[in-house]
């Protein structure tokens, strides 16, 4: 299967940007559009052309790679008919995956769209973070949609063998059930937990000098883009809510431990979860 | 102000063991206590005299520095008196201070006790995971005592200018307060949602493989060791019960928020919760 001459990237932030210079050597011509000045610029030698028009941008593309939060990917996604009639192949990178299939279903059948996210986080956001190797030896989930033909799920392949990743193939829905818990209620919690550290140290002068490594680690989410994270919480409330209560129900249950005192209780709830952490990283190594 | 001549040590795993590396030059007679034959086997070359027994190790110490979770300080302070009836100048680096300080403050006349508390966490525990740069530039938190006297500061005092470290005077009742929520609060919050995601792992094959640092970070205070934490939640309950709280409080909030779908409530939470981190970020750099 020939891959595609003329490849546009839509949204040069870290994600677009790191894909626009992981793939550059393997691509006949690149055009990348942003609406963002700072980093069409700081991008533009790596593009045959550079644009901060959608539609100019993919007016002559043989394969669309959307890399923006996912609410705007919705919204280029209902353009797409209008903006490149002849049709091409989509990719797109969002956070989250069933709304983005959901419209990848209705595009007109010349239109060969599948879903992917790189679980590739990372607080800093722009072009001026991307690096070639920011997908490399990491899980690239693929989520084909009605509208993925076997020629648009291999190009996504190839990008993914080029990029050095390792390809994990999930319905929507099981994308978006597993990101609400690894990575959405991780980012509520941790911004929660900076919510009360912060009103605390409002009125306490010694208290972030009084903090080590631990606070650190536990909150550095809270410092994620906020319009990304808006989008990815509004495009999954459903999942986010049912890991949330579970999450809270958890807390409520060891309040209740550590309020009637019960140390054994205690014991037993604190090895559990060095278990599970021990568990999860045994995984992450294996 | 002379420094003491016999010091002992007891407890020889991570906090103890780095101290006891890194004091160890300034020193002229070092006795290591420790229940554990493998911390008191590796630490063995570092001291002059090694062993088992409590009321061996300091029989002749003129400073006592205790160095075990903090309910096993408690009681070694107990004993202190009959192991020790001439008296000498203790330091205990237990996690909590007030129980510490309360049972100091009942010392015998001849006993001259300050508490301590080295910001320095770490996952890894026992000698095996100490090093002499442990404390090095952290903040080591000092809280006197109605026993504590210009002599038994002033030797503390030392120890915190041989270990490179920043030194900062709280009350027993402030440092609890304090490090309720930078360190017990952000603990709970770890761990809980580690056994929320460890729940949803069990019936998902594919959910730690779709994780990236996010969750690594968010959930690595889990891993601590229970024995440690267990003392520490016992032995500081009101003040942990209050952060957990107002967590719980805002999570509640924020969850009727994305419930609502309000995108602009919830895009300004964010945006505070950003802010909170940058600024938490900025202190820690400054």
């Amino acid at each position: 299967m020939t891959f595609p001459n003329r490849i546009t990237i839509v949204g040069c932030g870290l994600m677009g940007g790191s894909l626009a210079l992981a793939l550059r050597p393997h691509l006949q011509h690149l055009t990348l559009v942003d609406q963002n000045p700072a980093n069409l610029s700081l991008a533009e030698s790596l593009a045959d052309v550079t644009t901060g028009d959608f539609y100019t941008g993919v007016a002559q593309a043989e394969m669309i790679i959307l890399a923006t939060p996912v609410r705007v990917i919705l919204h280029l996604l209902e353009q797409l008919p209008q903006a490149r009639p002849q049709g091409c192949f989509v990719l797109d990178l969002g956070s989250t995956k069933q709304a983005i299939a959901g419209v990848m279903a209705s595009l007109p059948a010349q239109f060969q769209a599948i879903g992917a996210h790189p679980m590739c986080g990372k607080t800093q956001t722009g072009f001026a973070a991307a690096t070639p190797d920011l997908y490399r030896g990491r899980t690239f989930v693929l989520c084909p949609t009605p509208r993925t033909s076997a020629a648009s799920l291999a190009h996504a392949q190839q990008i993914i063998t080029w990029l050095n990743a390792q390809q994990i193939i999930l319905s929507p829905a099981d994308h978006d059930a597993i990101v609400a818990a690894t990575s959405h209620l991780p980012y509520l919690v941790a911004a929660s937990l900076m919510g009360t550290v912060a009103h605390a140290a409002a009125t306490q002068e010694h208290l972030y000098p009084v903090s080590a490594a631990g606070l650190r680690d536990t909150t550095r989410l809270a410092a994620s883009d906020p319009a990304m994270m808006l989008d990815i919480l509004l495009t999954n409330r459903p999942a986010v809510l049912a890991r949330l209560d579970e999450l809270m129900a958890g807390l409520a249950e060891i309040r209740e431990t550590l309020r009637e005192g019960d140390a054994a209780a205690l014991q037993q709830w604190l090895e559990h979860r060095q278990r599970d952490r021990r568990q999860y990283e045994a995984r992450l190594e294996g």
